[in-house]
This record gives C-alpha cells, structure tokens and sequence, in this order.
C-alpha cells in the first residue's frame, strides 16, 4: 500500500509533510510523518504516579501527561528512550520497566506511533526546566481517567491500560 | 500563551504546518493545527458496536476505529458532525446521542481535538465506498481495549469511557 505520487512539501528538524495522491479511492492525502516516541506511565514503590505539566505549544495551554520523548537519538531502542525521558523530564530514576501497549495517536493525517510502558521508578534528581512534576496517588489517576478527566491521549490509555491488567490496589509494577 | 514568531509553511485543504518561536524558554516548534474532529461509539440496541476498517494512508495499513469526521462543514455543530459521519461512513442511522469526553491526540505537534460521543443506532442504508463496516459485541471490544489490541487512540478511549460510565452489562445507550 503505496501512493502513487508523493509531494515533500516542509522538512523540519520534527516533522516531515508531504502530499500524496492514492488511488481506488482516488484521492489525496495531507500527512505527516513524525520519528514515533516512548511515553511511561512512572510509579513509585509506594503506588504513586509520577506526572508532568507542561506547557504545549500547539494547544497554547498547559497540559498533565506522563512523560513522554520522541526517538531522536540514532541507535536507542524504544526501552532506553523511555528510560533516559523518564529521568531527564521528571529527575526519576527507572528501576524496572515492561511494555504496555503501543497506539495510534492520529491515523487521519500522522503516522506517529507511540510506546507505551509501565514503570517502577525512584527520586534521583531535578526535573527539566519548564516541567513541573505532580505526584498523585494511583487511585486518583485512574479515577480522573475514568470521569475524562486525562484528554491527552497517551496518559489516559496507559493507565486505563495498566488498570485493565492490574490488580485492583494498584498497577502491577511489583512484578515488573 | 503566544509565540514571538510565526513562519507558514504549508496551508493545505486539512492541515495548517507553523514554525513557530516561543520564548521561556526560548524555542522552535513544528506544529500542525487541525480542525478537529467528532468521533462516535455507536451501539446497537442489541449492544453490538458499530466500528469501521479503513485505509489509513499515514499508516500505510488499515486500522479498525469507531467512526469519526473532521469539522469542514461551517455552522455545523459538533453533534452534528457526529450524527452526519456515522450515517456516512457507517450507513447507521443515530436514534440518540450523548457526549462521552473530549481529547488530545498529538499535543506534541498537534492541536487536534477530538470530541467523543456514545451514540445509539439502528441500521438504515449502504456504507460509504471504501469502509468495511464490523459489527462486534461490546463485550468483545471491551476486551480487545483492555487487551491493549485497539491501537487507534480515540477508539480505545471512547471504549474506555463508555464502560467506566456504564453498568456492567454494557455502555450507558439505555439512558441517552
């Protein structure tokens, strides 16, 4: 499944975007294609999640999320990316990770794919500059997700996502 | 919350592409500004949910999503859209409606929103070119969604939605 003629119209150091012409449909597509990224749903021994607030130019405001990085280092699988974001946006330390799932953020007009994994993760250091880091009891993250509470995307699927396979105190990161 | 700076790059027929400079700190982002869309969890009376397989060129596969429209029609609301693309796409009929939630795909580079409605329908005419139509059970798409098998975004969360508002038989239609 490929178009039959492609149009690069912008290269940025992010995004690249480009207009294709598919056939049967005939028709044409605006897309954009972006390096994918790991996001971590991060909790602490004592069953607390580790957020981030921050502000999202796109949206112009400020939005709660679990931290999250593009792959943009050449040569790092997608479990050390989730790792080195984790400590550099929130100053955690991960000490044990497995996948969650992965999703589709935006078929209609993107092709990131994000990662997502559940973390066991301990305080180390200072979170990034323009990041502010909200600790939560795990209970109140699932019960925010639940009421539609959580818009962005990614956080709101990976706690629904480690509440499905969890038990009911909590995300299964003790036998991670 | 503005940027200093702003640089069109692309203006398509769907999507708007801006370099922007923000500042504190101090920045470029690649961001892609988007109408914004509806997206539907319709349901049978019999409880069986009403999902669509499409081609997704981003993604160069097909991908299994509730039905969803871009806002492009001017002065239509957001219900509207919703009750418009099911009957398009789906060829169901929507005999109710309530909102579900509302959420950020890709506030990364994006500002798409979606707005999630639960809807509940009965059969009328043909799908739209293209589309396969798939009937399941609730039940089924509840476990595929907390299977982590449901990788478009806002069709695992408006499953999501819908079973933590509804009893445990089945999504809240009964009551819309």
């Amino acid at each position: 499944m490929l178009p039959v003629a492609t149009d690069e119209v912008f290269r940025g150091n992010l995004l690249r975007v480009q207009v294709e012409r598919w056939e049967e449909p005939d028709r044409i597509r605006e897309i954009v294609h972006h390096p994918g990224a790991a996001a971590v749903l991060a909790v602490t021994r004592d069953r607390r999640v580790v957020l981030v607030r921050q502000l999202r130019e796109a949206l112009r405001e400020s939005l709660l999320e679990i931290p999250a990085g593009v792959y943009d280092e050449e040569g790092e699988t997608p479990e050390e990316t989730a790792r080195r974001e984790v400590g550099e946006e929130t100053g955690y330390r991960v000490t044990s990770l497995r996948r969650l799932g992965r999703v589709y953020t935006a078929p209609g007009f993107a092709d990131e794919r994000i990662d997502l994994f559940l973390a066991e993760v301990e305080p180390e250091s200072d979170p990034e500059e323009g990041v502010e880091v909200i600790e939560m009891a795990w209970e109140e993250a699932v019960s925010l997700a639940r009421g539609g509470r959580i818009p962005d995307a990614k956080t709101a699927i990976a706690i629904f996502l480690a509440s499905a396979q969890g038990d009911a105190a909590g995300p299964p990161t003790g036998g991670i």
